[in-house]
């Protein structure tokens, strides 16, 4: 068990691009993503040559300004995202347009797990104290639960399944700060959409650090593409997005 | 506080239909959303008049034998669904093609929040007594650290903000059984789907209880639309949904 | 076989709402979709009383406002479609967020069918013409492929199949002005960006058309989730729709 | 202009894979999108070791005999596909899990326009005649039509407005076999779909052909994801796919 502050994101998967034949195109940007949302725009209006010569980052800065967004739709990232607790996940599975993998609370074992602690809770010893006698003390109840259901499901005879039925129900007093994991897949559009609402001021604080590191994730993998966005730090102290485009 | 043990599902929207004007079609059904479907069908082929005699059930049970699904979507049905646990909600909100509104823990005290006691834990005095006793300890420390926490924020103007500062921390401490509300709005189609993965044997026992209420409601709005489920009780208790039909 | 000019969109289907017992609330509005509405809004807050005295009205109003518009998703409408081209269905496919029963060129015979005539084509005798004679011709040749191909398959059993296969190839050259009918269903929210897209002056002359008579329709069944558009008139004689709200 | 008889279809875009540090696991596969698919699956259970042993190959045909499919979500693939006609382009866009960016015709001329012409209509000189004749007979219509309307739109200043607005109505006389070209973007499991319904015997005889030429494209971007896929032929030719999997 550790007490965890800071989330863990990581880029696992995006576009590769291969440009096919006979298309008499060619383009300044050597990123794959942002290579296929160039070709996928100009397959609308055939506008193989370029007489202006417009670079890829003015082609995409374009597609923004005119809110056509479905371009971006092609290309997609993937992320691993860790030290996150079930209350922020479950605030991330809103997101229909997304594809989440994670770890389930059914199946694994929850006697080790971490527990992801707010920084204003954090940044106070009595508040600190409260949350890591609470989430302890709700490990153990766990943990006890676990094993008399275990106990009480000894007839079965498949040990997955045991497991499953003893777990599922443990589970009920694990917290909302109890760590989860997961893999999250979306394309370029969705992940605007997903940083417009998630790094914003109202967004809840941990879901905001999330966003704000999958930016500059983004960032380095489609700089065109999210290069209307500017982080901005309130009087305040909250960090935020922001862009002068509105569209979704 | 509340220890609870049923989730409560009430069906409180559903789709109303009009027949237009210049379609020479009658049907035999009085339930609009099954109207509506045949109606849809009917477009399709443009099959107006129904030389065979066939009745709206026939049509219906036609279009599930046939996999002709998308029909299904016309007709929608919105639940009230309290009773049920933040583990089952995030459960729920998985299912993408469903609309969701739900208790907003950052917004919402949960001073006086009831928690849902998982079956196998209520029916054995041990597991429960350490459920009873995990859960109010968990309550307790979250009205202890939601004071704390308004106290730290004390300068902020705005008591709307300042609570949801306070509440969105606190909740880090809540458990997985906290009571939470939701409405839930999806097609027929959607909720097809829904009643085949989550009244399955597979599926964890809170959802499946769910699942089947819902499915009582819905066979009731639309008898003929899930007119192939059939309740089955296994060896072990189990109660599920089966179809001979396996197309979504 | 017709020339027709104008779009044909009936309201046939939208929300019906029973409020369940057991929530201490009231609303002034008659509306079942916008009662839906709020109710789903008040859930995620349990705001159930309501000390200021909002009516329905400016509560979903400041939904619009705050952009919390996937409350408005609760509550759909559909619409009987006709009169309509298949280059313009083929633009309302492509709203992903819908429901669609479309008339099927492979089963249905397009002996009879009517066409769709541009306002702009129609309004010069000269264009006039080239447009009757052209679709006139290519339906003589579909007519003439139907019998040619019906022949060919006529060692099929199954009068069903033996027409399906011989129209599906002769629509071939059936023009994108070939009526088409349609049902298609979405919620309020979709709806809203349908309008946004589609009502725009950026938009198709065709799919404008219905985008308006849709907003005539949708104003009148919820006109609080409406109120925010505008009906305006350009110089050059373009009638569109504006919203204050970007947010979709 | 020319007449075509077959679908291009080519992949341009699939998903890359970095597996990040921090995860104890390793696997045979070489391809990005089926070790991600693996590593998705494993972060739900965290069975990182692998004690029996299991090939990437088991453990996602595995992943399809359980009808764990979401997981197949994370891997992408992108189709440039022209040589088909505008009816097959309006069945393809029907599918609301995938992204399109297609050729427009309001915005591109089509005076030189190739037609897709149906493999039943081209094997007889009967209907390959009247074929040819209508759909050189549209494409002079188009012209004509363009022509006179580009006058009446002379006035407009902007060029593109001027030809867009011209375009846009004069297409109304092109026919259903115009030729079209897109981007097709769509997870493994949208394309999983897709080949079942559209590579069925009940398919369209155009989109079949489409459908059977991604199938050989996916199965050598991911062998363990498609196969469960068997190529068969019926006795009346007719070629298709089919799998003992019926989920979705």
């Amino acid at each position: 068990m550790a007490i965890l502050h800071e989330p863990q994101v990581e880029l696992i998967a995006w576009t590769g691009f291969a440009k096919p034949e006979g298309y008499p195109w060619t383009t300044d940007s050597e990123r794959d993503g942002e290579r296929l949302i160039e070709f996928a725009g100009r397959m609308c209006y055939q506008s193989w040559d370029n007489p202006s010569g417009r670079t890829n980052r003015e082609y995409i800065q374009n597609l923004l300004k005119q809110g056509h967004l479905s371009v971006l739709e092609h290309a997609q990232a993937s992320f691993a995202i860790s030290g996150i607790s079930r209350s922020c996940s479950h605030e991330l599975v809103r997101h229909r347009h997304f594809s989440f993998s994670q770890l389930s609370q059914r199946y694994v074992a929850e006697d080790e797990a971490n527990f992801v602690e707010p920084s204003v809770i954090a940044s106070d010893p009595r508040t600190h104290a409260i949350f890591v006698e609470a989430v302890e003390a709700a490990r153990q109840a766990y943990i006890r639960l676990n094993e008399l259901l275990e106990e009480k499901f000894s007839h079965i005879p498949s040990r997955v399944e045991r497991r499953k039925l003893a777990r599922q129900a443990a589970r009920a007093v694990l917290p909302n700060a109890t760590e989860t994991k997961l893999v999250m897949t979306g394309n370029l559009r969705a992940w605007r959409h997903f940083l417009r609402l998630r790094a914003s001021r109202h967004a809840e604080a941990e879901i905001r650090k999330v966003a704000l590191l999958i930016y500059q994730k983004l960032l380095e993998l489609a700089p065109a593409v999210f290069s209307d966005f500017q982080v901005t730090c309130g009087a305040d102290g909250v960090t935020e997005l922001i862009t002068p485009y509105t569209a979704d």
